[in-house]
């Protein structure tokens, strides 16, 4: 893939994070996936590697966990 | 500052999420901390709010902790 993934729950430390991140990297090069509207892409998170949210998959596959706002047990519920 | 700021102590966490935030965000668009040779700008950090490293500190000063590599105490040693 070409863009990064900023896969996040609409969480006050998700919602700051997304922010800084479309600030630092420009929006034009990362996707938004709210899990609350997307919850189809939860299975494609996980095999990422993501564990928790807000999180960046970046363009070679590399997840970055970027502080911490939700477990994606409490994303599944 | 316009310089975003990014904080490790050179673990191999720390070591990949430096590659990854330079890949994301330019060589020219972030300032590369190592305490290890700068241990004068640990209180900086921690200033900041830095906490665990790896850490990326934006321009307008918040504080995104990527993934866990040591806390500061470690750190300080």
């Amino acid at each position: 893939m070409s863009k990064s993934i900023f896969y996040h729950a609409g969480c006050p430390v998700c919602v700051s994070a997304e922010q800084d991140i479309i600030s630092l990297i420009g929006n034009e090069n990362v996707e938004i996936v709210h899990f609350g509207e997307s919850k189809s892409r939860i299975r494609e998170a996980e095999n990422y590697g993501v564990t928790s949210v807000p999180a960046l998959v970046t363009p070679n596959g590399n997840v970055l966990h970027i502080n911490y706002g939700a477990s994606m047990s409490e994303v599944k519920g």
